[in-house]
């Protein structure tokens, strides 16, 4: 078993650590890719928003700066992490809401299509809201199959597709298992058969380096409050390749989309870029937080996050094979690192109970049903010290539980 | 001319100016209506908010207290504010995607019906809203005539009634002129009709009080960053009344508005009560600042507010009558304090260039085409002192503009 202190002295981003809120208790916390953990700054910029900016500025805010706020987070977002040239992201409503007019936004742009192209194991949301789409669209869904030993593949996908398939729309990270779906490849595959695809790069964004405008990517949705650190329900983003702009077109229309706000006119005209995708008013107070931990991921890049990130989840399954696997527990995770995202989940059918033990010891790692102990494992504020500890209390609780 | 300072001294409600941001600073702001000042207790729960809950509690604050939070924050607005019993009322999304939803809900309580009733001069979004709801749903638009010099009145609705509608879409105070519409009357005559109705409680809520259980409400919508004080794109609400609860249906399903979010389960099954109208993650960081206004609404009472909000906008009125109207202004807004909501608008062909120089000045009132200066009266937060301050400087600027 290798050293946790010695990983920790030769990790090159554990300066890092220090800057997080809660990070010099003792509390082990293995749900980053859940809700990440605040930065320091974050609390004093929250204060000085209140006091200076909302109260100082009030209303001439907006003119300002905010109303320009959700494109300029969404390039910060786009340059630090998704490999995306400017004006193609903005952020603001749920990831829910977002998945909803992109869906429909993505099945719009190919009006003859008859099929939106699925995974059963993506997350509820994503099914969810596929099937709502689908039946007000009058589509059906179509199952990718899921092999447990290679999760989603270019060829799994290929296999769904014909002249009927509108859009297909993947997890890149599954959110239980973690496996990482060969984004380039299937996009290349989505776009040979003629249909478009819809990202879903909640459990990604901020862990694994994405190359949105080089794999050709339609559109894209993502998750703030996991590795971006918005904090709780923060602003989702989402993302539409140039290409599509001038004719993309979504059904939430409200006057923050619309190409002139403040005439408010007769009918919608939708905004150029990006800004059509834009609903209501922004989210400003809601978006703040995550600022400051995507500029923290911008000065590290997203290389060396990765690279953290690996060694995190490698030390977690080394560590989930030598004490877990001998109490019964089954990696649901990918072994190869390069297929795998930034969470390690280990089954076991007490594993229910055994997460409520680690619970009561301060040591908080997520759990999925069914059995599934999900370590989620943010590569800017875990250290390997707060891995070692979480994976020996697990086995421990296991032991007897 | 009425002594603005003797007002303030006679106003049962001052002492509550100094509890807001910015209000010991000579600047002038009456644009409360658009975003009102934030209370000063309100940075400080920010900051620990970030500290104490998020950074402390990390994911466990969704089983303490987040995962509610948005149906208590609905109740508490819901009390103080709606004249409405718990239950009925959730905090989350814009107040443009939950006009979206609430319309495509309403309108699948009367799946038989052809026609949306709504209004020109109501908000962009509402309008631009109910054009894209009628286009998926194959619906017609009917549009109320509005009388200048009366409003939107029971007839002028009544005269747009058929077998036919669906659904009544209107604003309790229209956003320019700020007439108030006769919200119990206009529900009893779309119900004598067999529709629904949706309010959009914009920019009523938290000066206007309401009555929805009594008035007998359908839906309504509302925002929460002009009155309610929650900050530059503070989530909205939505009410749904209790008897339609069991049936209400909106396309956005996501996982927080399942029966069994936890579940994960293949199907999207509608959580029991108005959890149902709920879409993805609840905002919990947007909801903060909210409370702190909600609570101190109820602290003094909606009767209370209203009083204050009457005398605030009579006064305004009187200093536009004798300073404003002898350089060629005209009032905008009703004379009759029982048919004006919160704010007061007065017109003149060179307003525009007016209100400039006004901001210029640290005088902050809002400006809407055409040539409308906009006086938002926060009864909580804005000095008859203020209003006087604001209304000479007015009547300087428009005599050189």
């Amino acid at each position: 078993m290798r050293d946790a202190e010695q990983l920790d002295r030769d990790d090159p981003l554990a300066h890092l650590r220090a800057r997080y809120v809660g990070s010099e208790t003792p509390l082990v916390y293995l749900d980053g890719n859940s809700l990440g953990r605040p930065l320091r700054s974050t609390a004093e910029r929250m204060a000085a928003f209140v006091t200076d900016e909302w109260g100082g500025r009030l209303i001439r805010g907006w003119d300002e700066s905010w109303m320009e706020l959700p494109l300029v987070v969404g390039d910060e977002i786009a340059a630090a992490c998704l490999g995306a040239a400017p004006g193609q992201t903005t952020v603001g409503d749920s990831t829910t809401v977002l998945l909803y007019k992109a869906l429909r936004a993505a099945c719009a742009l190919r009006p003859d299509r008859t099929e939106v192209v699925l995974c059963r194991d993506d997350f509820p949301t994503d099914r969810y809201v596929a099937a709502s789409v689908a039946r007000e669209l009058g589509l059906s869904l179509r199952w990718v199959k899921v092999d447990p030993a290679a999760g989603v593949t270019p060829e799994s996908v290929a296999a769904q597709l014909s002249g009927r398939a509108a859009c297909v729309l993947l997890s890149h990270v599954a959110y239980r298992s973690a496996w990482l779906a060969d984004a380039p490849a299937i996009t290349a595959a989505a776009h040979d058969a003629g249909a478009v695809v819809l990202w879903d790069l909640s459990h990604s964004v901020g862990s694994v380096p994405l190359a949105l405008d080089d794999w050709g990517v339609d559109l894209a949705v993502g998750c703030t409050y996991k590795y971006l650190g918005g904090g709780p329900g923060s602003p989702a983003f989402v993302y539409v390749a140039a290409r599509h702009l001038d004719r993309v077109d979504q059904p939430v229309t409200g006057w923050m989309g619309h190409a002139d706000p403040f005439a408010m006119g007769p009918e919608w005209t939708p905004a150029p870029g990006i800004r059509r995708m834009i609903s209501g008013t922004p989210p400003v107070v809601g978006m703040l937080a995550l600022r400051d931990t995507v500029a923290t991921i911008a000065e590290v890049g997203m290389e060396g996050v990765r690279a953290k990130s690996v060694a995190l989840t490698s030390y977690a399954v080394e560590l989930a094979d030598q004490l877990l696997a001998p109490l019964g527990a089954e990696l649901a995770s990918p072994r190869d690192p390069a297929r795998r995202g930034g969470h390690v989940t280990v089954d076991h059918p007490r594993m229910r109970e055994a997460v409520a033990r680690l619970w009561e010891r301060d040591v908080i790692p997520d759990y999925r049903d069914p059995g599934g102990l999900r370590v989620g494992l943010a590569p800017l504020s875990t250290s390997f010290a707060e891995v070692g500890a979480g994976m020996r209390a697990a086995a421990e609780v296991l032991a007897h539980a």
